[in-house]
């Protein structure tokens, strides 16, 4: 049996998952009324950067991975749906790759590391295409995320024999959205261990450092400890105003401010392990204790999870699960006197005028697996029920929305409420006919640039509610436990409602 | 006076480097016969990985960082020659982009901060460039190192005016050659930096870590103490046999290997900041103590550094000085008995053979700055003497040569001499008629697996010899005494030879 580990003590990927997501597809497609054929996926390429010889680390593209989980670029990949069978075809490198890039594998070493029927070389790939049984369906369709499209290859011959390009992309999006028991164990590890990268760094921060400071220790820990080479996106350490700024630590803003003892932080990091993700979110003081107002904005956030996660089941939806973390936020708000109550509306009112959106304009969550933000949030064509796959909604928070479909068992999502002091959605908001009236200018003043809050978590559906994969300190009092030095994971789970099952176990 | 840094105590980057690389420019322009016209350059843009909205860290394309240092993507810059003022074009951003990405600057705060003389919007691009000064100069020209083509930007604009795709890119390459002091210094400084790395990661090593670890604790100790987010290059960390593959640590051979105790050790790792990159070998054994032969190949390897250094001045040819690295490896090899010295046979015969490249496939080095294999080796139509730009050499090592230009004041290289066991070289040389009776095939029996040794250091050409940025341990007894425990810099410098002039002032 053969597994994907960096060795030591990191955890060991059976490579029997990728043989299990390629049977649940063909079985998926099965399903779909296709009954033989051949599934045709190229993997990711090398890539250099711009015109140079500058080597950028070759990351596998996700499709490609969850079917086989190949490490190397250049190779593409089939399935024989009537027999499940697979074939790799590799590239044939040259012997002086032996001298630059290391030993050459054989057809048969592949074969076994990577444990499909066949591997070739892939200049045999068109003749073989010839003879494999038609029709051969290619992956075609839209991401919602990020609304590009993944194109299917272009080859000669595809365009001599019969093929699809409709069913396999809905199928394929579908396996991916429900995850296996062993891609959940995956999940799990990876969260846990993010969380522990987390609670490393919760310790090292100290006021007078840099932001990127964090990310540094962050990296190290995940990557020295845990063998996690890349993070799963871009690290956001924000601290003072900058937690109001969403995608902080891009290029553009480099995570390149002094940690101020009046700081609250807002570190926003996950690691990838096997190209699968997590992505949590701490948010904690830099000096360790809460201020009031602090404490009121953080519990405002850390009660939207509480509310999420009363729901949060097989069959609920996934917007009234952000439409309740909204309500905690408002609440907190107006107990901060920020957000005022109005004769004639009620609390509901408020969330339907869309009130949240101004102080959190993102969306309660998506999809997570190998990629950070995963596929099927709004998938046309699959085989779930039609209200799984809506449009997407209108109006603030909501359009913003990776995600609108029901709830249901081995979804693995993330819960990630926050509450943000953003001028222009505040400015906005105050010069607007219906939601000027709820806010207080001058108390909301008193919080602009003072960043903002939010908690995130990865969760799993399981079958009568879910698992909480953060196993990162959430009470207040853990939080200012964990940088006063304690002791974490703790001795007691004082927080059972947030369902960090493993924590004791950790 | 406007500056890059990135907080705290890392390096200050005044912008007027750029402004002086523009005049270097417009200068060299008009040396090369053309006294006015536009030159125009488009800036690198976002990417994101295969079709999801996972974002890649924006890294600024090489050209137009050396002319503008701007550090977000979406950018276009123009220079008017006869003036020299120099135009930034930056991208529009939606009122949103204050939400997601944070503040959007004015075009007057990107002007303050970029010492350009002005900032328009990009979507004025094209009608600013209609009223230009003609001809707009584009850069178009290929890669040495990569074979890749540096293509022109494709606008309406330029279809419909005086463009000249040919006179600016020799010009521009040949800038970059030659580093200014301000560019010398930011070199000095990353090298500094790289190697104040390497000797964190000296004394971490210890058998049974793992070859990532070594990885994770040298980009931990450049970012978290210098703010070097980036490597220059896909880290090296090879243990056993694995120094003999010479690109080892990419995606399919990640650094994956157990440290054993009998282990020699081959760190090529360098830091970036700005943009400027180094890149420096170390090699040492695991447990601290070299063996009498890591000894002799070792310090073959070091002598091969000093025949370099001592004839490594302006007017010296870059062939001679490999082929005096490859004399010193033979003449370890000769000592060690893996070489047999053949009667009719001197050992420049032996050099001339190419037996250097059996055990050194690689160049000697390559020109070092905002690209690890910086451009201009090989360089058509530059403003130098003809000479300096011949065409590739034949023959293993001489034909993976970076770079045969004459050594002038200014150049910045590498200097990174090796001996690989490898036994795809080995074994074809056995095989080959003419090189085969000088391999004595029992002794290198003994030495396949052992991987081998490289020591790279970056070095500038000064007006009379050079100076060595590399102020790593490099004498067999500063390194077992690093390992050791003693202090880096040391009291003294026992290796005047290697040129490490700002070694005690570190
Ligand atoms: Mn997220
Ligand atoms: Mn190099």
């Amino acid at each position: 049996m053969s597994a994907f580990t960096l060795g030591l003590n990191t955890y060991v990927v059976p490579f029997s998952m990728h043989v299990e997501n390629r049977d649940r597809l063909v079985k998926g497609m099965k399903e779909a009324g296709v009954s033989t054929g051949t599934i045709l996926l190229r993997g990711g390429t090398a890539s250099e950067r711009d015109d140079t010889d500058h080597e950028n680390l070759f990351r596998q593209e996700s499709y490609f991975h969850y079917l086989f989980g190949v490490r190397e670029p250049g190779f593409w990949g089939s399935i024989d749906i009537s027999t499940g069978d697979a074939t790799l075809y590799c590239p044939r490198l040259p012997e002086e790759y032996a001298v630059w890039m290391g030993k050459i594998s054989t057809c048969l070493e592949f074969k076994i590391k990577y444990e499909v029927q066949t591997v070739k070389y892939s200049d045999n790939l068109e003749s073989s295409l010839r003879t494999s049984v038609k029709p051969i369906f290619v992956n075609k369709g839209k991401n919602s995320d990020s609304g590009s499209t993944y194109n299917p290859p272009v080859l000669d011959v595809l365009k001599e024999v019969d093929c699809d390009e409709v069913k396999l992309f809905p199928v394929l999006c579908d396996c991916r959205v429900f995850k296996s028991e062993k891609e959940l164990a995956l999940m799990a590890h990876v969260s846990k261990l993010t969380s522990l990268s987390h609670v490393h760094v919760m310790r090292s921060v100290t006021p007078g450092m840099m932001e990127y400071q964090l990310e540094a220790n962050f990296s190290h820990f995940s990557y020295y400890n845990y063998g996690c080479r890349n993070m799963g996106y871009t690290a956001i350490c924000a601290c003072g105003p900058n937690p109001a700024v969403l995608h902080y630590g891009h290029a553009g803003a480099p995570n390149d401010r002094v940690i101020r003892e009046e700081d609250m932080l807002l570190l926003d990091m996950g690691a990838e392990y096997h190209c699968y993700g997590s992505d949590i979110t701490c948010s904690y003081p830099a000096n360790g204790k809460f201020t009031e107002r602090q404490r009121k904005v953080y519990e405002g956030v850390l009660n939207a999870q509480r509310a999420v996660f009363e729901i949060c089941k097989p069959g609920t939806s996934w917007v009234d699960c952000h439409k309740a973390a909204e309500k905690e936020v408002i609440k907190a708000l107006i107990d901060l006197k920020v957000l005022r109550e109005v004769e004639g509306y009620t609390l509901e009112d408020m969330v339907e005028m869309r009130l949240g959106g101004v102080f959190m304009p993102h969306g309660l969550g998506h999809h997570i697996g190998i990629d950070t933000h995963d596929v099927g949030g709004y998938l046309e064509g699959g085989k779930s029920k039609e209200e799984n796959y809506p449009n997407r909604l209108k109006g603030a928070g909501l359009k913003s929305l990776r995600n609108l479909r029901i709830l249901e068992e081995h979804q693995c999502l993330t819960v990630e409420p926050g509450c943000y002091f953003i001028d222009y959605t505040i400015d906005k908001a105050i010069a607007d006919n219906d939601l000027g009236k709820f806010i207080d200018v001058e108390v909301v003043a008193e919080f602009r640039g003072t960043g903002g809050v939010r908690l995130e978590d990865v969760i799993a559906i399981t079958a009568d509610g879910f698992e909480n994969y953060t196993l990162a300190p959430r009470g207040i009092e853990e939080v200012e436990a964990v940088m006063g030095g304690a002791k974490w994971p703790p001795m007691k789970d004082v927080h059972p409602e947030l369902m960090r099952k493993e924590l004791l176990n950790m």
